[in-house]
């Protein structure tokens, strides 16, 4: 295995970046096929595109902190971090494709809600990422790390109003399944996106 | 980041004193519940506190286990069990909070039976913790761990005698997707309980 | 503790390679039932007693693992790859007591189709462990991996499609969330298999 002298640090923040960027192109796709309400081939293939893109970024960040001696952060917390914002968009993909498979065709309004919720926290989660190329300066990462638990409450609240609603009207038992997955699904993905502040929080704490 | 010299393993000894005894709290407010079959706000609200307090200790271990040189463990078990302690009384809340959102107002003795298992496990672990601070003579830990992983089979009896029980009377589909529902839920709190022992023993191995 | 000056390369190959035969007879035992369509206690007996004898080989790894100064590859992924093995064999054993608990008497073609991809990609698994004795050459290894990668997408196709065709067509919803259940444990025996051959090629690149 060869180990290069180049300074390491830029390339694992220029993948950073990159990976956030389909986190966030995701989330966008995902408000905007959730206020159409239309769950179909095309839609599901133009996430998977996205999807697969941000595995081979993932892919590269493993390969590299895999070959390099010295990185800019605990080799662990770059492993989880890469890895945890992955499942941040392979969430969003599943979801999108669950939608398909249960041949959904309605606006589901408290669905557009969260997917609102989603998109900030993603938003959020960039400008925390962006945060770790001056550890000297955490302040602005910091408080997007609190924006995003402060998003994954509201998100908690949101999952337990509608399944709330849903126990007490659903009427056909199957509408309900298919839907208490959907919303589950929902808030396990600002759930993942709390993982992902609290590795940056971590990398922050320890860099200080 | 400054480092400390005085003596941190008392400090780590009492942190995980202090978030076993929340885990204690939590499983016996969870059996006085059950016994009760009273999940309203009120409830929830308690439980909450409890997983808000525990949080806060969890927090404050991570963040002196990131900013101390010397640690009593390897400091990928300190985390491992502060994240599964804790993962123990969130699902404790998770399981309250949900009867409360289905709306749940019977007393249910299965529940009842699960929850006094839960704590029975929880306090094997608290003896277990205990045994952490004297490494030398780890053979009431050990028998603690042991305990856990028996009750843990138990649960999966009593889980799987219960699933069968419910797919075999019940006539309303959405009272059996709640209740599959809160009764996973309940094996998955002897799951984590299982996880935090399996550190344990992990440490003691390693210390013998 | 005592730590041992024999080569301890040897032994961990010999632990990985009992641990993947017994992946290997619960995949096959799990062909069987399926074709056969009897999830009775005898059968169930049959895959605990596998589990047990699987389980014990993890601990047997992870004891070695604490007490063993030099190892032939990154502790981390030496545990992970265990732990993730173990999981395989764990949730093989869940689906066929799960399918006892329902009270299943049918053969499912498609759960027949999903045991026979979980066999190939156990296989591959092996192929891949082996693989891990000599990292010199490790095309092998590789493509088992890529192989194991290769047939999780398959097992998601056919995981989506079983769903659409339940949510189409099922009339009784207990039926829908028994099979339902079925289908995501079969397809997670695959993501399991994915993740170990995801350790295994880490483990590759490292020692490139």
């Amino acid at each position: 295995m060869g180990f290069s002298f180049l300074p390491k640090e830029s390339n694992f923040f220029i993948l950073f970046s990159k990976q956030a960027e389909f986190a966030v192109t995701a989330a966008a796709l995902f408000v905007e096929v959730t206020t159409k309400g239309i769950y179909d081939e095309e839609t599901v293939r133009k996430m998977r595109s996205i999807e697969h893109q941000a595995d081979e970024v993932t892919h590269e960040i493993i390969e590299r902190l895999n070959k390099t001696f010295i990185t800019p952060f605990d080799r662990e917390d770059i492993y989880t971090l890469t890895k945890e914002l992955d499942s941040v968009i392979d969430m969003i993909y599943t979801i999108t494709n669950r939608m398909r498979v249960y041949k959904i065709k309605e606006i589901n309004l408290d669905l557009v809600e969260f997917a609102n919720v989603i998109e900030k926290s993603v938003h959020a989660l960039t400008v925390a990422i962006e945060g770790l190329k001056d550890t000297k300066r955490p302040q602005a990462a910091l408080d997007s790390c609190i924006e995003v638990n402060r998003l994954e409450n509201i998100g908690d609240n949101m999952r337990d109003a509608i399944l709330g609603k849903l126990f007490d009207t659903a009427k056909d038992p199957i509408y309900l399944v298919k839907w208490k997955e959907i919303f589950s699904f929902a808030e396990e993905v600002l759930d993942i996106c709390e993982d992902v502040a609290h590795v940056i929080e971590s990398i922050l704490v320890k860099q200080a």
